[in-house]
C-alpha cells in the first residue's frame, strides 16, 4: 500500500500508536502538545514544516513574505490554544546556489512576525538540499495550567463560531494558480494568502472564557478541521452555510466557487471555537456564528444546510 | 552572492543578527538553547533537519535506521548539554507514492531510540514532497538551573577530550559510497554511521561535575565543532593526532585516510569536553584526553600536532 492510500490521518494515526504519553501531558491531537512547566504555567508546544512545491512555489511567494507566513501559520497554533507565544526555532534547508538577497528577505519577513507576537528566534538548523527549499519551524508557547483550549471539550447545543472571513486565502492562492488578473480584489485575496494573521490576541481573549469550549485554528478548511472537534469530542454537528463570514472581495472574484473555497480551501488560519449559548455576549472580539453542536449521529458527521455536497476540506496527500 | 559563498555560519550570523535573546534565555550559538522552566530547572530544545540526497541516500539507509538516526542526532544534542531528553516532535514530508511499509519500519526506529532515551514523540507535523524525504526532529530536554554545559566556557590549560572513537561513522559513509566490499570491519564502520548512540548517560555523569568547563557533541568532526568552542571561549588549542582515539576497524579499512576521518568526516555524537586538569580522575566514564587549551592566539586556531595539514571539519554548503 502506498502513502496517498493511507492518507495524512491514517500516518498520524500510525504514528500515535507507537508513543505513550506521560500523566500530565497532552500529546498528538491538538494543535499544540502542553508540557507541565512549574505550578501555575505550561509550556505548549507545536511544528509545522513547508516544503517547495507542495505549500508555495519559488516563483510566486516573495521570500519576505515566505518568512512572515512560516513564522505566522506557527504562531497560529500556540493562538489556537489560547497561549502566548515565546519562542521559535527555524530549520531550513537551501539550494547553495540560492541567492544571499532570497535569505535576507526571508528571515526579515520570518522576524518581523516573531517580534510582532513576541516568540523570539532562539535556535534552529541550517542544511543544503540540492533544488527544494523546506522549512521547518517550532514554536513555544505559555499558558496558565488548565486553561489550553482543546479539540476534545465540545458539548452538545454549543454553538460554532469562527473569527474572520473563510476561504479569502484559498481564494488568493487559487487567482495566483489560474493567472487571473490582478484586480484590487483579486491582490487582496493574495494578501490574504502571503501574510496570514495568527489570532494570538483574539486566542488570549478566548481562553479567558469558561463557556468556550473547543478551540482551534483553520489550517485546512472548516471541513476538515471541523471534524477533528467533531471526533475528539464525540459530537456531530450542522453548519448553516448561508451564515459562512465571506468578503465582498471573494465574492467578487469567485462567485461560483465560494462555499467550496470557504469550507475546504484551508489556510484561513482564523480561529474556530465552539461555545456556551449563554455567554454569547461577553464575547469582547468580532466573530461569527455559523452552526450548532449536535449529539453525535455515529460517524461525528458535519451537515451543511444550504448544500447537497459534501464538503471535505484540503488533503495533504 | 550565492548562499554557497556566504556558507552555513556565515547564514547562522545573519540569522543572529536580526534577533535580541531576552534576560535569563541562551539562543542560538549553543547546542540547545535555554529556557527558564521554574526555579529550579531549566529548558533545553534543539532542532535538527536532515534531507535526502544531502543527508541519506534513500536507495542505501534502511528506513529503521533513519528513524533511529533522526531522533539520535537531536537527542545527543541534549546530551551535550548534560541535559536528560523530555520529549520530541517530528516533521516529515514524503512522497505520496512512497511504501506504507518505509514508514512503519522508519516509525519503529525513531520509536525505539526516543524510548530508550525517555524522550517522548509528542507531535510533529505530516506533509507531502513530490520526490523527496525531508525529516525534522524537535528535542526538547531539561536540567537543573545553571548545571548546561556551555561552548563558551573553556579554560587556558584545559584538557580538550573525547567519548568513544573518531571517525568511524565517517568511514562508514565512505565504505557505502565508494562501493568497499563488505568485510566485518566495513560493517561494523557502516552501522557506527547508521547507528549512531548518543551519550546521554555520560552527559548527565559529566554535567555534575564543576571542573567540566565546555561541552558539546560532535556532528561536523572536531576540526570544525572544536573551533565552535575556542571561538565562543575566545581561546585557541593543540591537539595531538597521535592520541586521537581510532578504531582498529578504521585502521583496518581506511589506513591511508585515518587524520581526516578522524577531525572532520563528522557524525561521530561523541561528546568532546575540556576539563580543569585537576579532576581526571573524578570522571567515571570511558574518555580520551587529545589536546590542550592555550591563550588566544588571535583567531582561535588549532595546532595540529603530528601533521602540516590544516583539517577543516565537514562542510554543509
Amino acid at each position: 500500500m502506498k502513502l496517498k492510500d493511507i492518507g495524512e490521518f491514517g500516518l498520524i494515526e500510525k504514528i500515535k500508536q507507537t508513543t505513550s504519553i506521560p500523566d500530565g501531558v497532552i500529546g498528538i491531537g491538538d494543535d499544540c502538545a502542553i508540557l507541565p512547566q512549574d505550578t501555575l504555567m505550561e509550556t505548549l508546544v507545536s511544528t509545522d514544516m513547508l516544503v517547495e512545491g507542495s505549500h508555495f512555489l519559488r516563483s510566486d511567494v516573495k521570500p519576505k513574505q515566505l518568512g512572515w507566513k512560516s513564522a505566522a501559520v506557527n504562531i497560529s497554533d500556540i493562538a489556537a490554544m489560547g497561549g502566548k507565544p515565546l519562542a521559535t526555532f527555524l530549520s531550513i534547508a537551501l539550494p547553495p546556489d540560492l541567492e544571499s538577497e532570497w535569505i535576507d528577505d526571508f528571515i526579515s519577513g520570518y522576524s518581523e512576525c516573531c517580534t510582532k507576537y513576541g516568540a523570539t528566534l532562539l535556535g534552529g538548523d541550517t542544511t543544503s538540499c540540492e533544488d527544494k527549499i523546506c522549512i521547518n519551524v517550532t514554536v513555544l508557547g505559555t499558558c496558565p495550567v488548565g486553561s489550553a483550549k482543546l479539540r476534545s471539550t465540545a458539548k452538545v447545543s454549543d454553538l460554532i463560531c469562527v473569527t474572520g472571513n473563510l476561504g479569502d486565502s484559498a481564494g488568493g492562492l487559487k487567482a495566483i494558480l489560474e493567472h487571473r488578473p490582478r484586480t484590487e480584489d483579486c491582490k487582496r485575496l493574495i494578501e490574504r494568502h502571503y501574510h496570514p494573521v495568527p489570532r494570538v490576541v483574539e486566542g488570549l481573549k478566548l481562553s479567558k472564557l469558561e463557556g468556550i469550549h473547543a478551540m482551534m485554528d483553520i489550517s485546512d478548511g472548516i471541513a476538515s478541521d471541523l471534524r477533528h472537534i467533531l471526533k475528539s469530542s464525540n459530537v456531530s454537528a450542522e453548519i448553516d452555510l448561508s451564515k459562512l463570514p465571506i468578503s465582498d472581495e471573494l465574492k467578487a472574484v469567485w462567485p461560483e466557487d465560494l462555499y467550496n473555497l470557504a469550507t475546504s480551501g484551508g489556510e484561513d488560519y482564523e480561529l474556530l471555537f465552539t461555545i456556551d449559548p449563554s455567554i454569547i455576549s461577553s464575547i469582547s472580539i468580532p466573530f461569527t456564528v455559523i452552526g450548532t453542536i449536535l449529539p453525535n449521529n455515529d460517524n461525528n458527521t458535519i451537515q451543511w444546510i444550504g448544500s447537497d455536497t459534501v464538503f471535505m476540506g484540503f488533503r495533504h496527500f
